[in-house]
């Protein structure tokens, strides 16, 4: 890297080009002499047996260090981690001009990391298994580094974070991927992480509870349900690869479609200019208005001793949980929870353009949303929120794709959205090849992307959410 | 531009490319059948004669439709424009930590743009001659569109914006920029406006007050003082240009090593990916918190009957101006302008490295900044609000500038800023090319990038500040 780095940028494109085939190899390898895919899940099944952390909901007036301030907003005394706050939303951009909801508001970045290294000429991932109170199967396979900025700065005087300086301190050289990246927009205000990659060069050990794998075995685990946790998918999403020709040449006619989408020289429905061109005269023609407010105020939401709830029962619940562990920053602690109320779907609608895969993005606005609106998967809702609406006001494919209707199925997964903020807050991803006889012609607000347009535009924030990350990262095991 | 649209990303290089030639050429053109400088230079002084703004200074109590609400805060009455509030700004970037300012909330996105159209073969650009209440020389040189929301959907009732369709309905393929760029981050709280450059295919006659330009004529106007308006500069830096082989033979050594840095295949100090890197770990190691409080709370900062003026006499003041014309929206308005305290600088250190010109960045913060920090040039402020700051405090390389003693000056021309919301401001815009022994080493805070790295950014948002865009369009009379 440090004489393709002197190079410069049309130049990008070839040195993204010689990473994306090493990512390749990796994911064509599923054995090595440092992992495997049975060998995984009996280290990863002794993880969830001995990591596990008790969770158990309680009343708010039992949390410790968190309190509900004048304006009913929820905070820690230290004035850290985050604040469930209230905020007001006001835009032109969809079917509801004006709403108020609790929101959680946490300013600081955090690192997302993982560290490669090549075994044997194979990138191996680090990873870690980590437990968080929230997650479904309580441990999931996380990145090698995921902290908030108070875990890293120990403002709750854990332990050290192990493996943060390969990142923090990372010669600028060996960085493949430093990208801050959106979390959920429904949920959070402007909260960003940053996904990084980093490779190391000298000699690195897998401490307890971390293990190195190749992206052909990730793969494999990406077709279970709520093993690779969302924070890992995210990282993942930034990383370039490709599908060579004699494996392409192997596949069906998904994946020959699949190997030229993801190639950048393929010809696309529309050139990148295009796609910003379109994203800025969104940006541009509709406002968004997002202002603060406090959580006691908020219409259409309810404080109980508990929970604080939508009166229509909708969207989700703030709850408070007391949590135990043996092998965490502290032995045990309290916090608040975001508790969605039912499962999300998000799916990715493909068809293949002139034999190149496209995916069908939609720019989606969400309530905590940085810059009005980011590209977002086909689909993406809890169907719980909208049965009660008519059918014209419900998103756009959704009632075809939860009758199973649309398309053939490719990739089919439950995963979970962050556990350490979100109680089971898991999601069906999908990834689903339309029949050849489905309109080229995109509704508003839609367009066809090929996956490595989509993965050109992760080099920059802000501009695929995380729900469209995670879903790319799924797309791993879609073939 | 319909068949190549379809092309790929890897060739949006080569669209680039194709499109930095085709502007190459117009820049090297003086004198077509539609323009000239000597021309351009009668028809100029004719507006000037005819087009001046009276602009008096009030108090704000007789500001029409403006008032100061019960947080001090000052309003138009529809509730559109803009609000001069509060800002409250904490961060850990700089040597201050923590103050308090007006600034001007103006929510949302105007449009700036440029209307291109071939001639002979030569593109020429559309360019207006707009009066402007705050502007140096009343009238200057602005978009063939500068309008704001307010202003294209006539919320105060004027004419129609001429050309307006050219941008808001144009086609895919007719859209050569199209992206959100920052404004002044000292004094506007995350304002954007809207760039664009359309190209026409079909026929377009030059309204009166209105011409056609090459490049070339443009490069010589941007030699003359407070001629080429910043909304126009800003536009014309999101272009990207080239200097061919022949010119750059005749040219001296600049010109050279200039061609070069212009070319994005040419070897830079640090790969994109390296600049991208260092952006990120900046944003994630610092803090920014922006709070909107009430103008009237705001420390250090006094209102008056005639302004709103800073305890130190410094930064800017804020002043109410009545403005009359005759061929405006409307014929006269009153309105808020904010007054800046003293010239500023804005100074791009140049340096040729192996052959290649490469422009020192520096990562900036402002108070009303989107995102932590924008690139901006090497040295940019008004030097009136740190000449009693010892050496240490006071901002890189400023002392050196304002002596004189650093570098030879390429490009010097004292620009304008904004003037439909300040008052005479004016920065000293400088190039200076640095001799070969000044250190290649980087302050912390500053990179060495190309200006083909520069221009290729900007087909993205909030990477570089206004400042930093506007010297990118004096390059072109660098040289």
């Amino acid at each position: 890297m440090g004489k393709a780095a002197q190079i410069e940028h049309q130049s990008v494109a070839t040195i993204n080009d010689e990473l994306a085939w090493r990512f390749a190899r990796s994911a064509a390898v599923t054995a090595t002499s440092l992992c495997s895919v049975a060998g995984f899940r009996d280290w990863f099944a002794a993880c969830r047996r001995t990591e596990q952390l008790t969770v158990d909901r309680i009343p708010f007036t039992e949390l410790v260090g968190w309190e509900f301030d004048d304006d009913g907003n929820l905070r820690h005394h230290s004035g850290r981690f985050f604040t469930i706050e209230g905020l007001d939303v006001r835009t032109d951009f969809g079917f509801v001009e004006h709403w108020q909801q609790p929101i959680i508001n946490q300013p600081e970045i955090g690192v997302l990391g993982i560290v490669v290294k090549e075994f044997d000429g194979v990138l191996h991932f680090l990873m870690q298994a980590k437990a968080e109170p929230g997650n479904i199967g309580g441990v999931q396979l996380s990145p090698t580094v995921q902290a908030t900025r108070s875990n890293y700065l120990r403002v709750h005087q854990g332990r050290p974070v192990p493996y943060l300086e390969h990142f923090l301190d990372a010669k600028p050289e060996a960085v493949l991927v430093d990208v801050l990246q959106s979390e959920q927009g429904a949920w959070f205000l402007r909260k960003r992480n940053r996904n990084m990659v980093v490779e190391a060069t000298g000699p690195v050990s897998a401490m307890p509870g971390f293990c190195w794998l190749t992206l052909g075995v990730i793969r494999e685990l990406l077709r279970q349900d709520n093993t690779v946790n969302m924070d890992a998918r995210t990282v993942l999403a930034c990383v370039p690869w490709r599908i060579d020709a004699a494996r392409a040449e192997r596949g069906d006619e998904f994946t020959r479609a699949l190997a030229r989408g993801l190639d950048p020289s393929a010809a696309a429905r529309h050139g990148t200019a295009e796609i910003l061109h379109w994203l800025t005269d969104l940006k541009s023609r509709h406002e968004l208005r997002q202002r603060l407010m406090p959580l006691a105020e908020v219409a259409d939401w309810r404080r109980g001793p508990n929970e604080i709830t939508h009166v229509g029962g909708k969207y989700f619940r703030v709850v408070a949980a007391r949590v135990s562990a043996g092998q965490r920053e502290v032995d045990s602690w309290t916090q608040p929870l975001l508790a969605p109320v039912g499962q999300g779907v998000a799916v990715f609608l493909a068809k293949a353009i002139d034999g190149v895969l496209h995916l069908l993005v939609n720019a989606k606005l969400e309530a905590g949303v940085l810059d009005v609106a980011e590209l977002a998967p086909s689909v993406q809702c809890q169907p719980a929120n909208h049965h009660d609406l008519p059918a014209h006001r419900q998103p756009t494919f959704l009632r075809e794709v939860i009758g199973g209707a649309l398309g053939v199925v490719r990739y089919s997964g439950l995963q979970s959205e962050e556990g350490g903020r979100f109680q089971h807050a898991d999601n069906l991803y999908q990834i689903r090849l339309l029949t050849a006889d489905f309109p080229i012609a995109e509704p508003p607000g839609f367009r066809w992307m090929t996956p490595a347009q989509i993965t050109n535009l992760l080099i920059h924030s802000n501009y695929a959410n995380v729900q469209a990350r995670s879903l790319m990262a799924c797309l791993l095991a879609s073939w």
